[in-house]
């Protein structure tokens, strides 16, 4: 999307046919720094330093690791090496895993010869692809935004919330739930985004602030206890969130404190949304309440503030005594009973094993 | 309560019987200190500049003030300029208020040569009763956490969720939401406390946890996002919160996210308390949610956090772009119906315009 007047995506191959730029997402919102990588190393310590983060954006600058690599050594021990050396990065990551296996299995059967150029068009396959799907799933958002904005006053803007960073910046283009509301902004209704601040990682305030500002939608950050008033208050028409997991039943894991945001608009009558691209329901677990295991992180992320300081420098601040231990699940699980529809790529399903299997109906079997 | 091996409260007269010490709480948790004050334009000082805060806590120091000023000058002008000169400290607190009126009111039948004695004494005795609410409140909600524990396996620690600082800085001793769970540990009840950060202000991070640390109460610091997955995995047997206002229905105005907390509670069976001294019941307003104005504060609260960095300096950093603007409403009200119990000094009301009638007989008509 837009950085000011120009439009950007998270990772594009330049002129010369090898090297790829990224946005090095580490030091946003406070700089905007876009390096050259060139090197199968610089992609690993892209993805390992989280210069490059979000599941699609991941998967994409490993394939084009991979095609680095080709491009260097198209031997099968080369392919093989690199498999390890990027899946090694962050080895809990799927799409991670899933882009490595993809590339293997494509240039494999391939002679060396003819890999390079192949895994350089797979992997600007594999980023359009996902940059598709989010459109897909933005023009499904899009029809209920524009619901929602035919019952306001005219130039009245709807109101979005949204927790955490499922935007571009997660992804090679328009994000997942932020692509609703770029296409909104496209499609000319006016559009306001709460983007909750989403501490520990400050996501929110850090990336998604960040995304609105330089697309110019218009936003207002509040902290994460302030939603529920907003609600209460009918500040708000809608939410729309991410998701890093959807069970066949439409619970929602996705980032620490959705669940309470869930419980809110549920009592104050507003639609919870959830954007997805549909690989990332997985069929084989049902509730997820009892299901998925939760991830605790590092204490420091909940001790640690980052930000800048007023001399501009980037700066980590304790807020807590030192005495005191914290805990840091990272993610909860909102019960589909919460979940008013789930956008996906092919429209809006029932967050229910009969609203997922109507919209997939391949996915019936294993759903079942 | 305890800061180590020692007992403090938050405001003491030293032995010049002129001067109080108080606690310095703009530096916790990073630094404990401890300043005599001795003259009105200290006392002013001190309230304007929040080193001391919460509502009883401003109502006794500036009860203090009166006296040094009825030290210095008992003249019936000098006891009508203090009123003024403490008042606009901070003119919406309702704690200052209500002493400055108190003092007044019981100095202006004295002569001048009585005043300075029969003032200090009173500025003693509000103390007193403050610490006397609070542990009458304390041992109302005592028997809360006594049943819980009896339902636990032995030695298996109550856990108790709180959000914000209803604690002993916030009064002169004991605190109100705290209260029960000082006297659960005088008790030997095993307790331990999770520590909602408390965004954007983070008085719990700060204050509460330090609170907890001092007095060597277990207890983990967490976001705001995170209290509810605690509830849906069972790891909170009860909430107790503090409350700035409730109304004659049961309904509470407190830091923003209470609410939140609330749901979470409500929909998880898990049993959710306020403390509160009867004084903070506003019986002229029934219904919170319409009526209750919400403050909004400076947006640099959300977009500024304070902490200390690894060189040991008390620094702010900016956690979002430049050009987002933040909102900051600062309390919200949570319904009556989600709230379980009012814990008062009198005993636990329900939280209905009838269970309070019951436990304040005397206000029934007001409440009427």
């Amino acid at each position: 999307m837009k950085v000011g007047e120009k439009h950007f995506r998270t990772i594009w191959l330049n002129a010369d046919g090898r090297s790829v730029d990224i946005i090095d997402q580490r030091w946003l919102p406070h700089a905007f720094r876009i390096e050259t990588v060139d090197t199968i190393d610089g992609i690993a310590t892209a993805i390992r330093d989280m210069w490059v983060r979000g599941a699609p954006l991941i998967g994409v600058t490993a394939a084009y690791g991979v095609a680095m690599q080709m491009a260097d050594d198209p031997s099968d021990a080369a392919l093989e090496a690199v498999w390890h050396k990027l899946h090694e990065t962050r080895p809990t990551a799927i799409n991670l895993r899933w882009a490595l296996d993809e590339m293997t299995r494509m240039l494999k059967p391939l002679a060396p010869s003819e890999r390079a150029a192949a895994a350089y068009r797979r992997a600007a396959e594999i980023a359009d692809e996902d940059v598709g799907l989010n459109r897909s799933i933005g023009e499904n958002g899009l029809k209920i935004i524009r619901d929602i904005a035919a019952r306001k006053k005219p130039g009245e803007p709807v109101n979005i919330l949204t927790h955490c960073n499922a935007g571009w910046l997660a992804t090679v283009d328009y994000g997942t739930a932020t692509a609703p509301i770029y296409l909104a902004v496209e499609a000319g209704i006016p559009v306001h985004v709460y983007v909750d601040e989403t501490r520990p990682r400050n996501q929110g305030a850090q990336l998604t602030a960040w995304e609105m500002a330089g697309h110019g939608v218009p936003h207002t950050l509040i902290v994460d206890n302030a939603g529920g008033h907003l609600m209460q208050h009918g500040d708000v028409d809608m939410v729309i969130v991410g998701t890093d997991r959807t069970t066949a039943n439409g619970d929602v894991c996705n980032k620490i404190g959705t669940y309470l945001k869930a419980l809110a608009a549920a009592d104050n009558g507003v639609p919870f949304y959830v954007a997805l691209p549909s690989p990332t329901i997985d069929w084989t677990v049902a509730d997820g309440l009892k299901e998925i295991p939760i991830e605790e992180r590092a204490s420091d992320e909940v001790s640690l503030v980052w930000g800048k300081t007023g001399d501009g420098e980037i700066a980590q601040v304790r807020v807590s005594p030192d005495a005191t231990p914290a805990r840091n699940p990272a993610f909860d699980v909102t019960p589909a009973r919460l979940v008013t529809g789930l956008i996906t790529e092919r429209g809006v399903a029932k967050a229910s094993r009969a609203g997922l299997a109507e919209l997939f109906p391949e996915r019936r079997a294993a759903a079942e």
